[in-house]
């Protein structure tokens, strides 16, 4: 096979090193370019000394790599500023992968509804495809434009997405109680990042209306059994005391009944697997998972239950935010577009303790 | 105001050492006994090593207890064993509060059934106080057995009852997705506690079949208003990678219809300040809380909103599992039963951070 | 006993959010006035939400504070902004205590040396006391300048002072290896106190130049026995991944010989006793202390042994720096300088777990 | 290159998970048996769940792996009962590598003196190589039995060794304060790595006697230059509450005098880089390491410094206690054995954050 030529935009944050810690094991990928804005010049360890030693070559500019001849880009960049660059490199014939949430949406209106912002490249959203593997694998190889889901989505959905397409699942009913490390607020320090107002804490935030609501009932309703839709998602995040990790612990109401408790039970179980039982990074569990099965990895565990005595369906899934619900889920979907085995450079074992 | 003399009866426990951090301030209590049958003789400061020069008194026997004039006793006892003693006591005539989940729930049967044990006082049900005074400040005046709540119950039935006495939420509608910190499992290690098992971890747990699922049950059925009850509770705990606190984030439909969604919201806020005003350990607070904000002290933390978009009811609580959650509200009924103030020793503010 | 009306100059930080957690429960002091440049007319809850129905009075500002009758004031501002209102409380006659680094150093000169930066009220040096009673008691009660003690300076200092003074120790060879929590820090968010940059990690810092040097060699200059001093100190500060808390394990090589190695131990030990046996707030312990020892309390508790294998005296020592090493001992100068019992709104039992 | 067979003798501990980590990706190694006396027959990942779906295949007892045919066993055992199989396994002709502390020191007498218990394989002293490549590479290809060093040794002598043999530091100044996370005191539940008694706390333990102190001075004493030896070495371990890793903070005193100061630490630092430049997993860093930049990898970071006005040599260094402390370093013993390339299934990047 092959060696591709890729390009890291933007440099600082922790989307960024992540995929450097990926890429640079990945035998069919060289790292051409990682750009940052604000430290051109210095060596890429200068920003994370952790790669002293072994990642140091230095940092360019997005201009800079726009005239480098690149295979793939990947845009581990803020949203609305992803938009520019996307806009750019596709021009110039470069594929992108785009890990922000520019491109995550339906369109334009609802983007500027929830990102209180215009966009300024509205063409892309007919051409991007969400990079979940496990909904769009037919659609990846040909993409030129991957918007990478969000991390609360990435959990969220694969846990649903199989029982509502097999029509399981009580519209309306759907309820994601989601538990997030601080790494998803980002590498920049703010109050919200400070280490004594996280540590021995726990809070809710973003209650009503956090952006990753829109992102998953759009996914969600696209691949719902009849045309009822899957109703408005109550998304509720939380902020953990750990660097990495998601768990959604996610309650619904049966659609329509069954025999008996057992029967639907095992309903869902086998909805589940049969949706992933050939999935890579899929792992259907039989007790509940936790976050260090999976930190460092590219996989998500799933559990499902059925509550006879209340009569609810109990899911809960486990990622590792900065992997399956970002920079690895990003290669993962580089690797399918580009025609490589779906699993290079992506299975590792958990870092566990 | 006289002095009353207390018994604490086992001692090498969390809930132990907190009555006896809370108590040895208090300015009408003197701590006569403490008790543990696993390390007599020996200074309570051997077992908790804080405490050294503080409070050295020498552990006795609870049957040594047993023999000495006492005002009251606290039971810190593993359920299943503090039956015994509260019996014992109640003989002795010494008025009793009780810390285990021997008396909280209704009656000899149920207990079995959740307990998984027989009882062997089933007599204590008949005159046992559910110590809330917020539910219960009358009756504890006059109480001989107080059975304290369980530290999930006090999060969740605060938050809850003052909706459902005013018929607010729909019966079967309601989830409380719960996390706690890991001093709530006790201070026996254990697999479960083990450092590296629950550090940079997360978890859920007891999913379908946790104690605390029935006593919350009974006390809300019992606040609710109309016939129809509260119906089956979801709840689902979790374990924090922290020392103390129970956040609950409920989940819940409104009962019947508002004229509009800004009169419901408003109709939840007022229940909760009707029954809270006065109330010196309710704190309604107008965004959601935090573990920290409420660490160390007897109070809890309430935020109710409503979802207009998904038509659901959002309340999210904050307590110390310790102290509002165990040895605080032991104490606080404590001075209800006693006649005392019901403040005192227990003013402290949040060790924060 | 009369009523005292104290000032907090500097309500954002750790140190004054301390001051009031403490002096909100104190029987001789009312809390005046609060005051923030940046928020004034906000209540003080709405910096620190934990206070949120327990200490909501708007906040002044500095200016304002100035022309209120004070009996004493607290300086909790950085470095550098403190000396400026030091002199200008002084100059109306109210007695001041300061928090910062302001005038904890011999003079003028050292001060440039160590913070970089000309001091603007050389004449402090003059009349400021070093705010550590155990050292100082004598001086406080007449004081209208008081210099609180560094965190890492009060550790070390308190487990020092008495061996120096009985001359113990050899000069030069002492090595101090701190460790501290975050808090230390303070409360603006930075790269250093970014949550995972903390959590799950350990470094040291400061290595060779930490101004906190220049403090303790100052202080153990003061009280050494003999012409020769303590030689200059080794000290290296490490930053601990929990939020409150400073160990300082010390080591240093004894001056002289001893008949045998029992007895220099004994002699170790009895010229700590001796110096601390009647101080309420020093905690000499018979196994090596831990952070949650202390935590929340104003005591430090000291540890002392004799390798005679390696012919060293080992020394660890433990503090609260929020309490002990910054806003308890600043509470205990005030008790002291106001002529109350020493010991007033300190006596809390540590919070652990 | 061939496949070699491999057997790893205990599967429930932490250094057992970490070997099946590492060597699940060995190009040449294929695992080929896992054993636990505890629960054999049960899959290993029934022991770690997150191996489930990655290593499920079943447990055998160690009497099982001595009837297979094998290429190498590693002994993931406790001191005290390595020893048994290390003899059993090297009767069969299968070479041997060690990860429990019985063949660490010089001989019987030593390990009786600091183990506590009787040496039953004595003759294993004779044959045994200490696993530390930097040390003895040249003696690891024709080794039968490996002793794996501990992991407060490997990260103290590693920064040490190169500055004794260059006879740069003072018999008898060696103090090593260092700092582990609590992996390193197991994966069995005890009152010491009890959730609430770790989290948020920190302490010393071990003074004067900790048995990596014998390791750590016979290694060194083994290195250095001239006749005098390197002294008694001063050893403090602390327990951090983090799961990985060990900083080591190395204070000593040059021997003899350079020119200049700076020529002193030219010449430190000129040794190091002399003794470790072509070594893979040393990294001599020029900022104080910490813990995260070397979680999950076989790297040591170390950092070199002289305080001029104290006239001391400051080390630093930093491992992952679980892999360059053990399990990595064990593998990294392994390919030199075998003639596999030193570096193979070592090369990972830090899991940072």
């Amino acid at each position: 096979m092959s060696t591709y030529r890729a390009g890291i935009i933007g440099a600082t944050g922790y989307t960024g090193s992540e995929l450097v810690r990926i890429l640079h094991h990945h035998p069919n990928v060289s790292i051409e370019v990682i750009t940052s804005e604000s430290r051109p010049g210095e060596p890429f360890s200068a920003v994370h000394p952790f790669f002293e030693g072994i990642v140091d070559i230095p940092l360019k500019t997005a201009a800079q790599a726009l005239e480098m001849p690149l295979d793939v880009v990947f845009l581990a960049l803020p949203h609305g500023v992803s938009m520019k660059f996307a806009q750019a490199f596709l021009k110039k014939n470069i594929p992108v992968i785009d890990l922000s949430g520019d491109f995550r949406l339906a369109g334009p209106q609802v983007y500027s509804q929830w990102y209180g912002t215009e966009h300024t490249f509205p063409e892309g959203f007919g051409i991007s495809v969400y990079g979940m593997p496990e909904l769009n694998r037919d659609r990846l190889p040909q993409a030129r434009l991957i918007a990478c889901p969000g991390c609360y989505p990435t959990g969220s959905i694969l846990a649903l997405a199989p029982l509502l397409k097999a029509g399981l699942l009580q519209a309306g009913s759907i309820i994601i109680d989601a538990k997030s490390g601080t790494t998803g607020a980002g590498v920049k320090p703010s109050a919200v990042t400070h280490f004594s107002g996280v540590n021995e804490n726990f809070r809710a935030y973003g209650l009503k209306k956090h952006r990753h609501t829109a992102e998953i009932e759009e996914q969600l309703h696209g691949v719902c059994a009849g045309d009822s839709g899957c109703g408005p998602i109550q998304f509720t995040p939380h902020l953990l005391p750990v660097d990495r990790g998601i768990l959604s612990t996610i309650y619904a109401l049966p659609n329509g009944t069954s025999d008996t408790n057992d029967a639907f039970q095992e309903e869902i179980r086998s909805a589940l697997y049969q949706a992933y039982s050939n999935e890579p990074f899929v792992h259907l569990v039989t007790s509940p998972p936790s976050l260090k099965d999976v930190r460092g990895t590219n996989t998500v565990r799933i559990y499902a239950d059925f509550d006879a005595r209340t009569g609810r369906v109990l899911l809960v899934s486990a990622i590792d935010n900065l992997v399956k619900g970002s920079s690895g889920q990003a290669v993962q979907c580089m690797n399918l577009m580009l025609g490589l085995p779906e699993t290079l450079a992506l299975e590792t074992i958990a870092l566990n303790p």
